[in-house]
């Protein structure tokens, strides 16, 4: 038996074929063609997802099922009812995707969908209860309980980003909420909290001269620029604060952090993880960090993981 | 068939007969001995069952089982590592009462516990996603998801007296941290509030005569007087805080809200509510506010319904 995992980005479809052990028979993708409210997307996936089978020789009745992971909040019965980045607004996914293969369909979020990637094969392998913190040019997050992702009653659980980390700022994030994680720990909310500190910073620094984005402040913090150390510091104290918060709550066994932002790979768990056990209740103190292993592939293989 | 609820408080231990559909067929205190590290505390409840049992003429394979609320973090298996108000160290709760009675036992964390309890019966009745949130002289959580309590891999998710909702706090919790939720929204934080705002208050108060507890308080702001009214207003900015972050994770249905400073009843909520709207991320704002109507029972109610 087969299974496919399909992951809708704002800019390419993932599409992979998995077989049950998790192997991945073949990946490829197909662009998200977002005109028209984006009305082509499902159609072009079902297209695409048939051709390819007939390729591999697969028959549909050796298909488990098609799982799917889109950019926005997603219902219990796989409507999306608003997205920032695909076109849509009301969609069924689920029944549309449905009638157009003819396979069952489960649709989910795609960071709690990457989560549940990073838990089957990735850095959360073996941990049952995990949630995973995606910094990439937002901040994303998926709540994994009992070895399923865990999407609360209207969607909107593992919606870390917008956890409020700075109840004193004044600039609002894109949610119209002010402090959210977001506005610090996205790769977006790093290079902000680089120019805050570039504009009336006097110690010479590399950043100067190189620039403000994420990559730059980390580049310069492994070269032992002390701007750049302070921004990082800045960066750990909101999310370590977020991270606190969340363990609170949910106390999983393992926080495996992924996207763009966490290529700066051990040296960002240096600064994050003394600020978050200095605020973790005593209770949780047993959680483990992990990395992300999966990178692109993670939204894929969760997303066959929930058929499969 | 039956089962056994049983409430471990620092004074009292709460005790109840139940039947499957949730009749209490009989219930009781006995007084919690902590003499000689509490070691009294099982056999006594073990021998209180047994007569009560006889004298009901239930017989033990009649039993399903007995649930058990502690007030401490729970491990899987049953076990508590640290008490600070039963004279307990380590105990291996589970298996010595098991062994005691020769019935099935469960034991949860009393707030969870009675999370289940208003879940089961009361304030959440018919919610399967729910938190319940117990104001008293601390501040409880409890986590139910999917019908069940969620109790962390470490025993410590729902322990939301421990969420920050001010970094700015000099003063330490009795957890050790500072700013939790706990310090503003329990009774003795609201006293505390109470205490501050009273320091250097120059406008006329009833509180100035009455005392400054969480009663006094509340009983001003239902007499309209304004010092009262900004306590409470300053005691439901750093709970909505706190309720607006919990629903960026969980998601629930619904927050019950109970304890003694919930016997304020609508009043709290006419202040809470509208800071958590004003706070929360728009996924969300479908989440619906209760009051828990349990009271005392909602303990012996939800360790019953673990074992039913």
């Amino acid at each position: 038996m087969y299974g496919l995992g399909v992951d809708i980005g704002g800019t390419t479809v993932k599409i992979g074929i998995f077989r049950e052990d998790g192997d991945i028979l073949e990946k490829w993708e197909i662009p998200t063609v977002k005109d028209n409210c984006g009305e082509a997307i499902l159609p072009d996936i079902a297209k695409s997802i048939d051709e390819k089978l007939k390729k591999n020789g697969i028959e549909k009745h050796d298909v488990k099922g098609i799982g799917v992971g889109v950019p926005a909040a997603v219902t219990g019965d796989g409507v999306v009812k608003q997205t920032a980045n695909l076109g849509w607004g009301y969609k069924e996914v689920r029944r549309e995707l449905e009638e157009l293969t003819g396979l069952a369909v489960k649709v989910e979020n795609d960071a709690n969908v990457a989560a549940l990637g990073e838990m089957w094969k990735g850095g959360g392998a073996g941990c049952e209860n995990m949630i995973m913190v995606t910094l990439g040019t937002g901040v994303g997050g998926g709540v994994i309980i009992g070895g399923q992702i865990y999407s609360g009653v209207h969607g909107g659980a593992g919606e870390i980003a917008h956890i409020c980390v700075n109840f004193d700022e004044t600039e609002s994030c894109g949610c119209g909420k002010k402090g959210c994680l977001e506005q610090y720990a996205s790769a977006t909310g790093i290079a902000r909290l680089a120019k805050m500190k570039l504009a009336d910073e006097t110690r010479n620094t590399i950043l100067k001269s190189k620039g403000n984005t994420a990559k730059d402040v980390w580049d310069a913090v492994k070269a032992g620029d002390e701007v750049a150390i302070s921004i990082a510091q800045e960066f750990a104290k909101y999310l370590g604060r977020g991270l606190a918060d969340l363990a609170a709550v949910v106390d999983p066994e393992i926080f495996v952090i992924g996207g763009g932002v966490s290529k700066a790979g051990d040296i960002l768990i240096t600064y994050v993880e003394p600020v978050f056990r200095s605020m973790v209740f005593f209770a949780s103190k047993g959680i483990k960090f992990g990395m992300a292993e999966l990178g692109n592939d993670a939204g894929i293989c969760g997303a066959a993981k929930m058929v499969l």
